[in-house]
């Protein structure tokens, strides 16, 4: 079935608000989940909303969090998310981040005690109304080995940046450091299908096509699959993540991230608080003036849509065009909802005693 | 053959000298080239030099750079290079943005009209010392071609990242953003040996074991090597290192990026002044205190390092271990020197009337 955003929206707000939260903060939680909904990553929007409300009945997340700046110099601040949910923490960090780029040039804030912050690439792209560079990271509950290893160490820990552009749509480029995000596992397994070579190994380190392999205690792979093919760049990227997101802020790193699902305790001995994020900000003009830049960002738009394609093969696509292009559809037809996603959203109306979707 | 370093490095610095530069520049020069023989990256080392000093004798390298801050902000500049080594203009440019996060506690420097600059990870290391992080990355020629296409539009892009600890070395990550550097390509060709599927395409865009591929008129293909295995994430990163070098600071971008071999002229219709790097260094006290972060880097190092092996697989490693194995041994043993490379360095030393390495 499909829903409308603006309802979508609303129920959204309307489970934030009935958790506690303010009116401000249920406003950007709701934004935020629908945006993945909206871009197309169906994972991470509102089929996450009961997760984000079971970790508040566990008093893993606090919807009246008292965020506030621990440290700071002029282009660089930490904040501490005081448990509040990352979706609101996050955008918290970038309007700082933003405040400090128009005084200093550029802006990064990591975040330390926060929890999953929805799509790194709504984050960035909050930088774009202000002819701002957004670029946001963060790290995640450890499902990927290193290179040569049998032990999840990391998160799929993603990578965002947003670029604005002039007559032609942002550059957003918005990914896991992973050849496939944990969500187009699960996918197969609801199809019934195997997944392909090196997505993911199997507790004993061999490479697998089984979809459970997770859930078997294998490991997602790094970008790059295999060290002939790069894995070992794969593993420093997510490794970079954790510790811009983590050892800067002080929140926890690799194997200590807590994990999203509020059947999982958190692992002993915490290394630091929460979880992290890493959020930027440059503006444009401290480096060239923003309209030269962005008639350059055209151009070389321009020039990257206009490479030949392969024999078959789609034309080469823009980072964010995808997305735009199923937010398009999804603004007109509405958010598909699967029937399991749907039944655990009527229960959730009736724990919170809000009207159902 | 092998070589002492402080031979090469006495070699190079008197070609610099001999072209024209400044003993000060010379030295640097030096000690980039150095660092790429040292750590092992020998495509990037002393097999350059005559490579850059063909560019000096088509006046297309400046050996006395007039290197000049064209804009800046608190924490940003961009720096003009006027042609010099990017050996050189990279340095200066990490002396700014240090000075810059000193002051600021992040500092941020794009770079036009450069040249290629050696190894990233040598300007990234450079931030260490002061405490701090250090981030570079530049643009290249362009050799890879963006998922679904046949056209070469972006470099091998590689991005950088130094990272100080306690006890254990630092983090270094210093990685090009495709599968394999292009030099990799080369050691096939030269060992007469079929390369992996998935570094290169054909220039119809199918997948080769040729390594002749590039020389074919194929291309190199993004890190994830084919669509389902996320290539179209390396796109992303180079894509964002070609941004970030050089529309932000007015350089060529894309397939605009004059060649480094002097045998090619660089494309008509430039876009921008030479080939652009970016370069970044973030305070560690700008975050939270310096030893308190750096233990907290030991512990990640350390955790990492425990992380059980797949059976018959080598330990984990944390970037940067093999570059420093690499040093450790070239530091004793000396710096092998391919035999055509040395036959070239001796017409070099004719060329220029120095004393044979």
């Amino acid at each position: 079935m499909k829903y409308p955003a603006q309802k979508v929206k609303a129920f959204i707000e309307a489970s934030f608000l009935a958790a506690g939260s303010s009116t401000e903060h249920a406003l950007l939680a709701s934004q935020a989940l629908l945006a993945a909904d909206l871009r197309g990553v169906d994972s991470h929007g509102i089929a996450r909303l009961s997760g984000y409300i079971r970790l508040w009945q566990q008093q893993r997340l606090n919807m009246q969090p008292n965020m506030n700046i621990v440290h700071e110099t002029p282009s660089t601040a930490v904040l501490d998310g005081d448990k509040g949910a990352g979706l609101v923490v996050a955008q918290k960090a970038m309007d700082i981040a933003i405040e400090k780029a128009r005084v200093a040039g550029s802006g990064w804030v990591a975040v330390k005690n926060s929890n999953h912050f929805g799509i790194a690439g709504y984050h960035a792209m909050k930088a774009l109304n202000h002819d701002m560079i957004g670029i946001s990271m963060t790290n995640a509950s450890a499902l990927v080995a290193p290179t040569f290893s049998i032990d999840r160490m990391l998160g799929t820990n993603p990578i965002a940046v947003a670029i604005p552009a002039n007559n032609e749509p942002p550059f957003v480029m918005d990914m896991a450091t992973t050849p496939a995000a944990n969500g187009k596992l699960e996918v197969c397994e609801r199809l019934n299908k195997n997944i392909p070579q090196g997505w993911a190994q199997t507790k004993e380190g061999a490479t697998t096509t089984d979809n459970r392999a997770l859930k078997s205690g294998g490991a997602m792979l790094p970008l790059g699959s295999d060290r002939e093919h790069g894995s070992h760049k794969g593993y420093c990227l997510g490794a970079w993540v954790d510790i811009f997101s983590a050892v800067l802020s002080g929140a926890n790193y690799g194997p200590w991230v807590p994990p999203f699902v509020s059947f999982l305790s958190p692992p002993p001995n915490p290394v630091g608080d929460g979880i992290g994020h890493f959020i930027g900000a440059l503006r444009i003009d401290a480096f060239r003036p923003a309209d030269e830049f962005k008639q350059h960002m055209d151009n070389w738009i321009k020039a990257f849509r206009k490479a030949r394609p392969i024999k078959g093969q789609p034309k080469v696509q823009i980072p964010g065009d995808q997305e735009r292009t199923i937010e398009k559809e999804r603004l007109t037809t509405g958010i598909p909802i699967h029937s399991s996603v749907m039944e655990e959203l009527d229960k959730l109306s009736q724990t919170l005693n809000i009207k159902p979707l």
